[in-house]
């Protein structure tokens, strides 16, 4: 009787998308207005999406609770108002596009959440374009 | 060619959470304020996936009408603008919480449906709190 | 040069809506499954909008952060996860429609904010039925 | 590390649902009021998800600016703001219901994306109707 | 003690804007795909707003029930599933543009609410364009 | 017969909240994280309103693809993927709060509107953070 639960979290931050070894004609055209060297920004919605066995005496999969607290203390308070290539480490050398966001936030929290859960992550950038992972 | 067909509906309810078996000391520790006895509520919102060929003559794998009069008649019209731990029979004695609400959605509405359609039931209990069953 | 400022928050509460000078039969009549002796709930969004001139050290009318603090302490701390009818005092007597609610919440916020801002309050009780005041 | 990939774009159009081999009295019954001869509409929003791996050079699995070029060039410029009955080619003998518009949809977009990505569209009729190819 | 209560109500309609009296040339040059001989349609999203005392005795300016069935008696029966031009004797003359679409809307609700009620109606015709009347 | 038109936009952006003229801690203390000297971002959402005459030839108040293309001239394309305090003249002295942005947005439109027509501005930072101006 496995069942997904969900929590939505938010973060605003900004980057910028480019690739250090191409050159500045190449990432203009490869990236466009996302490689503005003075960053652009985003409000970045994040799902969490645990799956597992109903706990018969609480009646849940997992505390929403606990799970907010996890997203909170190793994702939101890294990256909410912060500048993703410059302020978290993740991304020194690792282009902070949403497939490579998500990527990372799926490891961190793969790390905080036991093993007897899946884990998937879904990252809206926009709310026309956004990402999944694992797929 | 299989589709997936979804109807999304909404019930509007109270409920409390807690385990009859603890003290109120270990509700409150596990369930904080949606242990409170007065009760709270939610606005829920139910979406209903079918997924079956769809059929040649009438281009649909399911009759959405049909689809919402079941989904009315066998929840909402027992759920909604209703108390669920008191006047739902299936929560006399199992919590409702998100978890078990969508296994029992899904339970009633599997008897409905013919068994040639696959059912997933998603169910928001607010826009950042959600689950899913079948996981 | 006066600006709006709009904080949205949102709480979950249990309600039901009956006059006690009536009788069954008319509050039947009147507020039909709303009714309910056994209560039932909503996620309702609140909306407060703030009215006055911009801070030129602060580029601020108000600090949202403060506003926020505001609602919390005086309107979602008293009112979330709460039966409105038993729970808030406010509504002992009176019964807990949009409309009243919202006029309640505009009174406990207008103490609260200076008299240099106008104030206004928007209150979803659904999707579909909202309310503001003043209007 | 495969990721997916999503770009919504959105499309009005009119259209018909009927089966000309049946008669008057039963296109009523099966398609009710969606049976109008003088036709009626929808905002239609489209979700495309291409699924494989991250471009270890741009951090991308699918740039979402070529993306959205493919979807405006092959469905936008074709049904938006167009009759699906009358004026495109693939409903002239094929009811336009969501099931078979998906269908048609992800025939088109499958011919111009390469096949090492999976591909899945979602198509939203209205919010509370919408379905999903392949299942 | 004045409240505006809003109700959100939907209908789905074809329609084409032309001016007769116009050249086809003048006519798509103003109105452009918008001007489709054979029509397109949009999910026109309408919410009433009505603005007046508090009955001290129900706590309601307007019972939501008795609003909602006048608007769908009114104006969902008569535009939802239409063709506006050739299915709503309003527009036989008359452009629907949202514009006249709101003030028609407007005018037919106006004979249907008590006078001492303020009415104003806004309609959304997708999400990135709406119209308000009165203004 | 004055109505209201609506069209919304979208720009993404980064900036910083700070005055220059305050120490570091004073403007850590006023603007918290906000004051991030490495930017974050937001999706700022633009909702602009016209209010005129509906003229009776085309039953427009004012050609919505031709208000959509002078946001797009005269502010997306300035705001949009940019750094507002770096890389948009107006905030070279300015604060780019919302309610300082929402401000520039209206004085520069104002300037491409012809003056008999009211004009007013919304502007999301996030869901729960807006403003309006004028008021």
């Amino acid at each position: 009787m496995k069942v997904s639960v969900f929590r939505k979290e938010q973060f605003n931050s900004a980057h910028r998308l480019f690739n250090p070894e191409w050159s500045d004609e190449k990432n203009d055209r490869i990236f466009g207005k996302c490689n503005n060297p003075n960053f652009h920004g985003h409000n970045y919605e994040l799902v969490v999406r645990l799956t597992g066995e109903v706990d018969t005496e609480t009646g849940y999969v997992y505390d929403m609770k606990i799970l907010s607290d996890i997203i909170n203390e190793h994702i939101i308070d890294r990256f909410d108002h912060k500048n993703l290539n410059l302020d978290v480490k993740e991304f020194k050398n690792l282009n902070p596009t949403a497939e490579n966001i998500v990527i990372v936030i799926y490891r961190i929290l793969r790390d905080q959440i036991d093993s007897r859960y899946d884990l998937k992550i879904q990252l809206y950038e926009t709310k026309r374009n956004f990402v999944e992972y694992p797929a």
